[in-house]
């Protein structure tokens, strides 16, 4: 488990060292960045010894260095804006102005660099020091305070917390560079404007609308991401998948330099691969048992004879017993987990809800109830009616069309079949393939439609908070994507009853996936690095700094941890819903999974833009996916079990009737979801001194609310 | 619903008019006591017109009238400590030391009144101002606030909530009641103490013991309870049992008079028999419908031919869909009443966690972690271990005896049927009787160990809170009595699968249990009305005052409401476990609960002494269990549907085979469980405007925080 004693975020984040030659303005500090560098690294009494040093460095190049109220001793690009072609200065000036104007005037509050000259495409964006923590406050971070616990973060008491003169030791990374996010999200015009430099007819902003998400949508703005730090990233790099051990990577430094999704990405994975060592033990152990029948070589045998396939009953029941049961210990564990890296990572206590709404939110002007600022108030109940009377029927019909294409696939492959079987003739033999050719673009037609329609469903149901826009729209295409991947695996287990059929399926699945899975994530990237190295050596004569943020804004954006996830939650599925029918299943995944986590570290590392990610406290929809997942295997396997041609043949020598055997199988799923449920029940989903955590908490602002009420 | 407008508590509660002559110092309160009951009723502006004059009238028998800190107009006796025989006056008067003593000297700050005279066997408790006001912020009460909404009292901000000067207006009898409980409660000797004028050998107490708990191990102290208030209880009895009218309770006065539990068990009662109207009907639908055979007089043709009773198919599967359904509906309404219940009564955020433990508490001393003050201090981890590896084990093992009993019961009948069928005679036909009368004894005899068993294992499994200790008693009762009312029935239904039995036995049991209940719950207390109320006029004569605590030192104490609660679950579960055996259930359980409402209100308005309840949010572990029961209901009216013979020749004429219509019930089963877990998600358990109450609540108190923290 995770040692109390280890504290968040222990690796030393280094400041972005200067801004190199992106202007003559910058020259300054990109000769003296090295040095800069190491100062950053140097402990905080240092830092005040060498004050004085580091003033003359400050970079005149920002337009503004500092705000009135905060003295910042350097500055860290940490967001890059990348503008559209042909964008006139007078908005790039703008649009800075906007940036740096004041809170109380409608500005962010940041500060801004033109890049290298007034009329370039980028804008370079870093925060002053009162913006971190004003924003840092309002987003319930929580920080190590001067007692050695974690807690929610006040400006008013910001002397109390450890480290709070050194933003690049105080927040992560990943905190600043959303904090920056945050700010440009949330500028908004107040009153009907026209954007500075823009032809008439398509400049105007509304009030009240966000400014960045309407400059995307004018082509103004062409892409917003936070900057990679070289330093950092070789530093968590080295750490992560080059190292040689097997095991273990540095979650503290992903989730500073990544921040809390992609960390507890990591962390699932790292948990769910050290929890499938006892399923792949025990299915080893039940393949090679000198008692039982082998499995491994059982597909050569697949269509002799179907009884003797298979391990043996007392195998299968074994197996399938185990695999339910443990699919809710991992789960329950696995929350434990999650809670107790949320404490360390300072999320426990996010308050998102009192934030600002995200950019996309609508709704009638209003002063909100709760934090009585004026906001778009949208009201909850409007919500769930779009929700219950568009969004699930329209994801109910895609479903269905999924179901729709399956039955197609199927009658027209006996259309062809009896064609063929009728006039059997080389055209005819060619014509036996259209129906998957067809049903392969009819699969990928529909995907890519549903894609579009999820992401509008969510909008339309227009959530507050940006995790439950996330958590909704995750949850629509995860269920899509589960349905068409499983939903043939289904069939054939419960329609067709068709074993073997089952069994051959799941294995070529397994091995397709795996080999395709590993060739595009293995070798694909292995030929981009050196590909994408290379490129690099070559801009390296010119000027390091300037080629670094170039090269960046060349990669594509992150694609997001959708990909990652729906792999993980598919092997899942086919671990968990027919655990009984294949054994092997832990064993391929977990050599699976020891790869894959060197694969997805590299290629989030190197092969795209850093991604924006807001600190959260758990894996959100995908834990409640798996935990699902866990109660339909119960369903499945004992379905599976009842299926398999061995205990039907044990029934028939036991005397058991067919329809006794259905009822004990009944029986069994029962109690497996009831000792499922209890157990779910019993392992408290935070260890105790989480808990403990959360109530001296609330103890704590209920004993404020009552001092301060007077 | 509902009406937000309603507000809480409208009812206008009357102090206690005076002490009558409980002893000569009392006699200027008692003559004057109907003026000052007078006064009490006015309003504030009249109250302090009057000032003056009510300072007369304060009592000199208080030993102690105001506290240093605070000033109080009138003194209500609250609560009542009678003592045990041959109590010296030195006992006594350092009993009333401690109730009196600040709390700085380790007292409770209450005021005490010796009764008759000093060495008199009953000390009358009464509270001040200022300890009213502290215990109302440490429960974590809401008030009504200046602004009209509900918030947490606090005393630093006293004087902006409303009717914050008169403590009779302000808090319920019951919170007041409950807050000279909770003192009382902890109070304790801080070093190992000789009760004074008790023998040395037996009046030691321990540091840290909780007095007045030892107190009463001693027989010291024979009973505390709260005083019944004439007035309010006469005025409730009239709005509440001797209305003309149906429907309708005065809930705002029954948590006013008798605290939470008993409102929250009320309003359930009324919502709940609310709800059986619509399945009332749907029965009686079903039952009389022209195309549909009748259900009614059934029961004759019964024996004769099983095919031909009972509702038709179709009435069948829409009477088990229906409950089914419905059941889960009532109870995500109830819970969003609940929630609003809980608002207006100020429970919304009780801070039991926070404040004292529960007197019969221990474990080492330490400083809590929590609130940093010195307390007992007891892990999670070690009750989970006593839970777990004691509790459940021991629970299980009684359930295994009614098992055993039943299995015994059935095989000595079995026994004593042969040995009859072989010589029968007299002598052989009285020993048919044997069996039941055995399994008779045994299950009484096993009841009430068992009841010692759960009251023992609760207490050692050591709650800190009150309200867990409730819930887990509750809860392990709650699990036996329910076994034991449902195992023969679940017996009969699933293994001996015997439909006619368990429709003659369900009906005969509803017809019995209400005949029975009816009887023991209206002409009882009507026989005792009798008595009860000639006995008051004897007395009468005499001062009315004095008669009527001494009445009400003589009424026994009040059992709780667990025997009412069981009463509704074991109605429920006939309704919706085996609904669709018997249609009419819902017919006869909606008469018996109109008259239910009416007889419980008079069992606890005039039979026994006043109890003590703590302020509840919610109905605690029932809700639970009537959840569970919903889930349970499922599998077993799928079951019983399959079992019913107009369904098996339903399925026979549809040419269906046996396995496929029990393959068709598992995937009805599974799907309404499914629906019903999407119903129990979809619909919120709070009102959106009581969460959004919630969110402002929890905003303040961040705010409060981060304003506080420097």
């Amino acid at each position: 488990m995770w040692p109390p004693s280890q504290g968040p975020s222990r690796d030393t984040p280094a400041v972005l060292s200067g801004g190199g030659v992106l202007g003559n303005h910058w020259i300054l500090v990109s000769q003296r960045s090295s040095e800069l560098g190491r100062v950053m690294m140097a402990s905080a009494g240092e830092l005040e010894h060498k004050g004085s040093d580091l003033m003359s460095l400050k970079p005149e190049s920002w337009t503004q260095v500092s705000c009135p109220c905060c003295h910042s001793d350097q500055v860290e690009p940490l967001v890059l804006i990348k503008l559209g072609p042909k964008i006139t200065p007078a908005t790039k000036k703008w649009i800075i102005s906007r940036i740096e104007a004041r809170e109380t005037e409608g500005g962010a509050h940041l500060l801004a660099h033109p890049g290298e000259d007034s009329d370039g495409d980028i804008i370079l964006v870093a925060a002053p020091r009162c913006t971190l923590l004003r924003v840092t406050e309002e987003l319930g971070l929580c920080k190590p305070y001067e007692d050695g616990s974690m807690a929610a973060f006040s400006c008013h008491d910001r002397d109390s917390f450890k480290n709070v003169d050194n933003m690049q030791e105080f927040l992560t990374a990943a905190e600043r560079q959303y904090i920056v996010k945050y700010e440009l999200d949330s500028l908004h015009v107040r009153k009907d404007q026209h954007v500075p430099g823009m032809p008439l007819s398509k400049g105007l902003l509304r009030a009240r609308e966000s400014i960045f998400q309407k400059l995307q949508k004018m082509g103004v703005v062409r892409s917003i991401f936070p900057l990679h730090e070289k330093r950092s990233l070789d530093d968590l790099a080295k750490n992560w998948y080059t190292k040689k051990q097997l095991w273990g990577q540095p979650l503290d430094s992903i989730n500073a330099y990544f921040g809390g999704p992609v960390a507890f990405y990591f962390s699932f994975l790292d948990f769910y691969t050290w929890s499938l060592v006892l399923p792949a033990f025990l299915g080893l152990v039940l393949a090679f048992l000198p008692g039982g029948e082998p499995v491994g070589g059982a597909e050569a045998k697949q269509e002799a004879e179907e009884d003797e396939e298979g391990p043996s009953v007392r195998g299968l029941a074994v197996q399938a017993v185990f695999s339910m049961l443990w699919s809710t210990v991992v789960m329950e564990l696995w929350k434990r987990r999650s809670s107790s890296l949320s404490y360390y990572w300072g999320t426990l206590q996010l308050t998102e809800r009192f934030a600002e709404p995200r950019p996309g939110f609508h709704g009638t002007m209003g002063y909100s109830p709760i934090t009585g600022r004026l906001e778009p108030l949208f009201s909850e109940w409007h919500r769930k009616l779009r929700i219950g009377l568009v969004s699930v029927p329209v994801v109910g019909l895609f479903l269905g069309m999924v179901v729709l294409g399956i039955a197609g696939f199927y009658s027209g492959e006996a259309l062809v079949q009896g064609f063929h079987a009728e006039r059997g003739s080389i055209l005819t033999a060619g014509l036996l393939y259209v129906p998957s050719l067809v049903h392969i673009l009819y699969v990928n037609v529909l995907g890519s439609v549903y894609s579009k329609v999820a992401l509008l469903l969510t909008e339309y149901e227009n959530h507050r908070e940006e995790s439950a826009f996330q958590n909704h729209h995750t949850a629509k295409t995860l269920l899509f994507t589960f349905f068409n991947y499983f939903a043939i695996l289904f069939h054939i287990a419960f329609f067709k009853q068709d074993l073997p059929l089952l069994r051959k399926r799941l294995s070529s699945l397994l091995i397709v996936t795996q080999v395709i899975g590993q060739c595009t994530e293995v070798l694909v990237p292995y030929l981009v690095d050196r590909f994408f190295s290379s490129s690099d050596k070559n801009l390296q004569e010119d000027d390091p700094e300037v080629d670094r943020i170039r090269v960046q804004i060349g990669l594509p954006p992150f694609p997001g941890l959708f990909s990652e996830y729906i792999e993980l939650l598919v092997q899942y599925g086919y671990l968990s819903l027919f655990s009984c029918v294949y054994p092997l299943t832990a064993v391929f995944l977990l050599i699976n999974n020891v790869t894959e986590i060197r694969t997805d570290a590299f290629k989030i590392c190197r092969l795209f833009q850093k991604p924006f990610y807001a600190p959260v406290s758990s894996m959100g929809v995908w834990q409640a996916a798996f935990e699902i997942l866990g109660f339909v295997s119960v369903m499945s396997n004992c379905w599976l079990l009842l299926l398999s041609p061995r205990v039907k043949h044990f029934c028939l020598e036991g005397g058991f009737s067919s329809r006794n055997a259905l009822l004990f199988a009944i029986l069994v799923e029962h109690v497996l979801i009831l000792i499922k449920m209890i157990l779910a029940f019993v392992i408290p989903d935070e260890p105790d001194w989480v808990r403990r955590k959360r109530d001296e908490i609330e103890f704590r602002s209920l004993h404020a609310l009552n001092e301060l009420k007077p």
